[in-house]
């Protein structure tokens, strides 16, 4: 349904689904008590923008429903009209994992989409870049100065002679030494690094820098069948610092050679890899972006496209609606895979899921992790759930995909890099200036407020859906057409014009020595 | 005893102690079978360079001894003359930790030493610095594009302005958010980056760049009585990201021009706080450039300076020989706290203290942790353990202190900057281009081949001690006379002069959500 624009003192909530007991302010700056609305209920209290309001009176213990879907208990009575705060709702438990539905409600097939193209940059395997960029990986945190140090030269000598490159990126991390790399979730750092040499945005011109002594060996960050394409600082060859520095650009330009010969050519939606993902959420990421990224996904995965979305503490709540989607058992099996092991990992550390929600999640509104994850998951769309990655892997199949990531945007973002992602969609109701070096950002504002006031660092307004200039559709259009003029490289992103990106964060979950 | 300088071609051994029944070769390149030492013992087999041989028959089972203790038994009957190589020895397990002594064998107070000071900015607080540095904090991992943005505009717009101020640091890192921040663990990484900001070097002008909606709270980074001294990006005030970065740059403009009244003065060298690392260490870390540390470690001791070596995985092997030399009880208590706490944190992410040596370490001759430890307690010279500290944790007493930190050399860079060292000691066998943006690094070789070849990267040369060209007194003498030197700015050290720095990489023992 498309709301008329209206006025911004008429008092406004949104209830998302007809069972929902409870909806949210809609106005900026939220409604007094006494505050009436066109449905007549009456305010009984302040309730700020993005809070929920009772819509009727609710029972000590009874259920308050948003979504459609129980985010938790009256911890007393509520009467209709009251604010409905955290302090008012009792968390459920998180669903039991040993007795989930799996693959009871998989979505039909969505009709294919045809027609859609995107200019990108082809590569030797198949895949396809949406940049241009000499990616050099690194085995240990001990190369990083010198190789930016390396990458600055590169920069100013080297790129002006390859004008079809578009950037040079030190993959640089900590971790490769000091690290307990046979531990058993050693393998989740160590497959991230050799994954995200991969990247499509790359071009597959693989090199390497590292130190010689360290636990993580260079060999490792290689693909097979690639040689000669490692800087070992403390190869016996090298007298000095300047003669590392000079190898490396010795490499560097050799790479640049090649990937000055890519070229933009026309491919189909289809090699798309795109990643979503949230950060800084309020209660109108539920409502406007991330449906408006729901739409846009269901498109993508129409056209054929491979999509991503994460942050597992970000659906551990509501997996039971997850796993119904799933393509086919073993996919549900994987989804549940996924969420045990988080939640040992949790554990291990004193923690649980809870740990999740911000305090600028609270302040906008979300009440708990519950809430949070019925708002995130809608970005997945409609499709069924065709695959699940452990985090670092690559994707290798078409659809809609959950890529297992903690919710940490930063190391979300270094994890679905190493799953391919060639651009991604980040939504964010509190505002954040997030980017990626190695991948164009769209940043998502769930409010027109923050869209305005932030112009030149988000991307697009899904606050419009709120105010009623457009429906969830026309948004899900708008952006699905943004997306694939990212991914032209016909419009930057308000990241890249700035330049301002976040680093990469690995998600080692092994301790360090 | 001070050797003659001897040919290259002369085969030649070092034993550490009389009870030793293996000494590690030092020609470069290693001595082929058949080389005579001037003792009489001839070797059977090839021996790397660094690389144990067996001075007497040694029987299965029986103890392999190196500075006098064991760092391992014989897994087969090694005969004189033969290479003892990681595989002939059998780890001993490490000493249990709940029948340590304690203080049973506290060395006399070295002689106090006088006359000896440097030039170093004195803080309000007491305190003094060896740099004039703007130190800006940072809540979460969001903004450090932004803050990166500003950093450079600050250096080229604003620096030249104050030219007594050396330089702008972002600390930037990856916590703040998608993290368990009430987790027990996770009062490692925020004590650590609230004692960062008040490292002397920062002159405590202490400013925080945070986003707003973030899990730590930005004010948690003040110290007390410190107000306005926040840019949160979320502030309504903020109309976009220029209004963002000239907020930055206003406030860093204040505390430049209180920086920039700092001046050098003559300090005993008892204001000195200096941390002791190594990294990439080979057999002569623990014969060359570990003692020579150790020897310059108790002169400033003498001068009645903080100094503090840490590395619980290095330490861990030889705890037995640091609890008797715990000044108190106390302290000796502390000491076993630590590797306790360590012992679980590696257990329980199913890894032990075994992961700390890398494929470098035993390349360079080093067969286990436990050899590796005894090389490595050397730097902390023969005073007594005068205090202890957590990880991330501020120094508040003179002396030798164990600062408690994992090995990993960017991670203890990072702890040791917390616990407010103003110049840093670094040896290297393997060699490493370790450096640190926030305090000066004096490199330490383990051998002349090394700092001959990293002529612009090695800032001293430990290896003429295995050479005969000095002493191991004469070694230290010269390094305290350098680090007065480097402390007072008169010297700058090679990463400092190039430029090339580690990140910081904060110990976040909690997990990630």
């Amino acid at each position: 349904m498309k709301h008329s624009p209206i006025a911004a003192e008429e008092p406004r909530y949104i209830k998302l689904n007809a069972r929902d007991n409870v909806a949210i302010v809609v106005n900026d700056f939220g409604l007094p008590a006494g505050s009436r609305f066109p449905c007549g209920l009456t305010l009984k209290s302040f309730v700020p923008q993005g809070h929920k309001a009772a819509l009727v009176d609710i029972d000590k213990d009874a259920p308050i429903l948003r979504y459609g879907e129980i985010i938790g208990h009256a911890a007393s009575p509520i009467g209709a009209g009251e604010w409905v705060d955290e302090a008012r709702i009792r968390m459920p438990d998180a669903p039991a994992l040993d007795n989930l539905e799996i693959a009871t409600a998989v979505p039909a097939p969505l009709p294919p989409l045809e027609g859609y193209a995107f200019e990108g940059y082809r590569n030797p395997d198949g895949s396809v870049g949406t940049k241009n960029i000499l990616g050099i990986s690194t085995s240990v945190q001990c190369v990083a100065g010198t190789l930016e140090y390396a990458v600055k030269r590169i920069r100013s000598e080297l790129l002006p002679k390859y004008p079809n490159v578009d950037d040079v990126v030190a993959l640089t991390h900590t971790y490769g030494c000091g690290v307990a790399i046979t531990a058993p979730d050693a393998v989740v750092p160590i497959r991230t690094l050799q994954n995200l040499a991969l990247n499509p945005n790359f071009g597959g011109e693989v090199m390497v820098v590292g130190l010689g002594c360290e636990k993580l060996a260079p060999e490792r960050l290689l693909p097979e069948g690639v040689d000669n394409a490692i800087v070992r600082m403390q190869d016996e060859a090298f007298e000095g610092f300047g003669a590392i520095v000079d190898g490396i650009m010795k490499m560097a330009d050799a790479r640049l050679a090649v990937l000055n010969r890519r070229r933009r050519e026309t491919c189909p939606a289809s090699d798309l890899v795109i990643g979503l993902q949230c950060g800084g959420s309020d209660a109108f990421s539920g409502v406007t972006a991330n449906p408006a990224v729901g739409f846009a996904a269901d498109l993508l995965v129409r056209a054929g496209a491979t999509v991503m979305f994460s942050e597992v503490t970000e659906v551990r709540d509501a997996i039971q609606l997850l796993t119904r989607r799933a393509v086919n058992e073993d996919v549900g099996r994987a989804l549940i895979r996924e969420m045990a092991w988080y939640d040992a990992y949790l554990a291990r550390g004193g923690s649980d899921r809870s740990a999740n929600t911000t305090p600028g999640n609270k302040k906008g509104g979300l009440a708990n992790i519950v809430e949070k994850s019925l708002g995130s998951i809608i970005k997945s769309g409609s499709s069924p759930i065709a695959g699940v990655l452990a985090p670092g892997e690559k994707a290798r199949t078409k659809g809609m995909l959950f890529a297992a990531t903690p919710a940490s945007d930063f190391i979300c973002g270094t994890l679905q890099l190493a799953s391919g992602v060639t651009l991604q969609v980040f939504t964010t109701g509190r505002g954040t200036p997030y980017g990626l070096q190695a991948a164009p950002v769209i940043k998502v504002a769930t409010r027109s407020e923050l869209a305005r006031r932030w112009k030149d660092l988000i991307d697009f307004d899904a606050g419009r859906i709120a105010t009623g200039e457009m429906t969830i559709e026309e948004a899900g259009w708008e952006l699905f057409r943004l997306i694939l003029d990212v991914a032209s490289g016909r419009t930057k992103v308000w990241s890249d014009r700035w330049g301002i990106h976040n680093d990469l964060a690995l998600f080692n979950p092994a301790p360090v020595t």
